[in-house]
């Protein structure tokens, strides 16, 4: 049996010599709880023990949903009750740099006796590789998007607007119980030469091509996926560049494997790309991980050393971005397996 | 003629010795620049100038908006820019203590010459009193609120869920170009005992009070109101306490003028509940002040004694939870003006 992130985390402080561990990462207080409103929450946790702190909205709500004792209450009750606990330690206690404000940080070194040292990435390294249970949350809410695309694809036609493409995936989304996991992204003809088009009210017209970039919240995990599909016929430029974003899309999930970085991965899309002269178009990385956070580690990008290893879900997303003639991006949702990969994103690429 | 929010820090910097401010918090960014995606941008404001950093995807949209020149990067070239300004400087530059993480100031540390100290309040103090055109921008978003609301009262009826009126508001809301300020409130029944009750996907029934507490976000800005409407005939006790909040939310808001603080005006709503015996079931504080957060200064609260004064937005918003009955919260935007106030929310309080 595989230990729980909590017992991992406790394993990781005896082993770095800390006392305990103050977690204020949203996302990190949600993978060690299991608590979904983990923004109001904080953890505590000591080589033998763990604490939610969080207020009294949620009472219920906390008992229901956290594997660890809580604390209801604010502060200064709250670090009050924490400071107990930290008076009991030996070693110093961390905190997260990377999630504590310098002001934050200052009330807790008034409230708190004892050493207080920062830290990055002890919980945020253990997400990396999703449990079993985790997959099925990403899967389940891959689904939801692959189903919610399914339903809204027949609007994408001349005379529609992009926001109401975008509205109506959010409408579906959330009367399935979810949310869009970002800003869905809609942008046709010219804007989709926008990376970050978020949906205007831009008419689609015929002979344009129309990037759909759409993920779901469930449960606290995310999904991800991008589709460019053509309305109409287009020009043959706009073919050509689609298919070359196919192809380095298609070439980078097969190169997909543990034992690469996210370096070899960005490579094997930009290559396919330079061969089509199209290499300075793709003007952002390939892709990133995806979780409990809509981007976490690892990176996929020519920069990155970042290990790519079984039990990580990452996206594959390069983009072809052309001013004067508009844009393309196809991204799948991808879990990386012990010999290879699967594809998590089950909505059909169109042939344009 | 009134200075300019930009013009006032840079006053504030010669008045504290400092040669520059690091700004970080995004409403502070976008209350300096009027850039509408401040998430993205930070600006360097020295004694004399204003930079506005932001990346690639926004350099139209910075160039449209900003008031103060942008520079496009991302660190470390964005970093490296800004030290080339802070080199010239006599006076050490300040950040925002509670709007950058411990890692975050590291690297500015590790990238910037010279000190650099921690300030808090500096940009957001000045926000506290809106000018005019702020108060302008929050009567649009509330207007468009009580829209919105007019139009989906008449699905407050038995067999409608919460999710669905909450869903009907947020689409409405974007329809507009708006959004929700926050995550919509439908609370009915026994649900409305919590005052933070998002909509579930339980059925309305008749005999109910139902709350729906709902915001606008408009160009940064935004609105907030609750009402709480009865759905057929309700029990007596809740005809009760229904009717005591209302006269503490009434009383709150006739009181509402400059010179008092947060906790006088808390006061005079805690007082009318209190003389119908339910001060124990009000469990929050009255109100908060709003603007380009939805939970910002002053705040109204039996510990605060933050200044009521002209220029400032503020909510009044008194609430009942009782777990075994349900609930009620009413609530109001109001301006507060030289000689007192000025309701902005306009739906109809109803008759229970």
């Amino acid at each position: 049996m595989q230990d729980s992130p909590l017992a991992r985390v406790q394993a990781a402080l005896r082993e770095a010599g800390l006392g305990a561990l103050w977690v204020s990462a949203p996302a990190n207080v949600q993978y060690l709880t299991g608590f979904e409103s983990p923004e109001d929450g904080r953890v505590l946790v000591t080589q033998d023990s763990a604490t939610l702190y969080t207020d009294a909205r949620y009472t219920l709500q906390a008992a229901q949903q956290s594997s660890v004792p809580q604390f209801i209450g604010r502060p200064p009750e709250s670090l009050a009750h924490a400071a107990e606990q930290l008076a009991r330690l030996s070693a110093p206690a961390a905190f997260e740099a990377d999630a504590l404000t310098v002001a934050a940080l200052d009330i807790l070194r008034e409230s708190w006796p004892g050493e207080l040292v920062p830290t990055q990435g002890l919980v945020s390294g253990l997400r990396l590789r999703k449990t079993p249970a985790e997959q099925e949350n990403i899967r389940t809410a891959q689904k939801l998007a692959d189903q919610v695309y399914a339903e809204v694809r027949p609007l994408i036609q001349p005379g529609t607007r992009e926001l109401d493409i975008s509205l109506e995936i959010e409408l579906r989304l959330r009367r399935a119980g979810a949310a869009p996991a970002f800003e869905t992204i809609v942008a046709s003809g010219l804007r989709g030469a926008l990376p970050h088009g978020t949906a205007s009210d831009k008419v689609i017209q015929e002979g344009e091509l129309v990037t759909v970039d759409m993920g779901a919240a469930l449960a606290g995990y995310n999904s991800d996926m991008t589709r460019t599909v053509a309305v109409g016929e287009v020009s043959g430029e706009l073919r050509r560049i689609y298919n070359a974003v196919l192809e380095a899309e298609q070439a980078a999930v097969r190169a997909v494997r543990p034992g690469l970085t996210g370096r070899d991965l960005d490579d094997v899309a930009r290559q396919v790309l330079e061969r089509h002269g199209l290499a300075g178009a793709f003007s952002h990385s390939l892709g990133h991980g995806i979780g409990l956070e809509v981007h976490e580690g690892p990176r996929l990008a020519a920069i990155s050393d970042d290990p790519i290893e079984a039990g990580m879900v990452i996206t594959i997303e390069p983009g072809v971005y052309l001013p004067e003639l508009g844009g393309v991006r196809i991204e799948d949702l991808v879990l990386v397996t012990e010999t290879g990969y699967e594809v998590l994103s089950q909505a059909p690429v169109e042939r344009v």
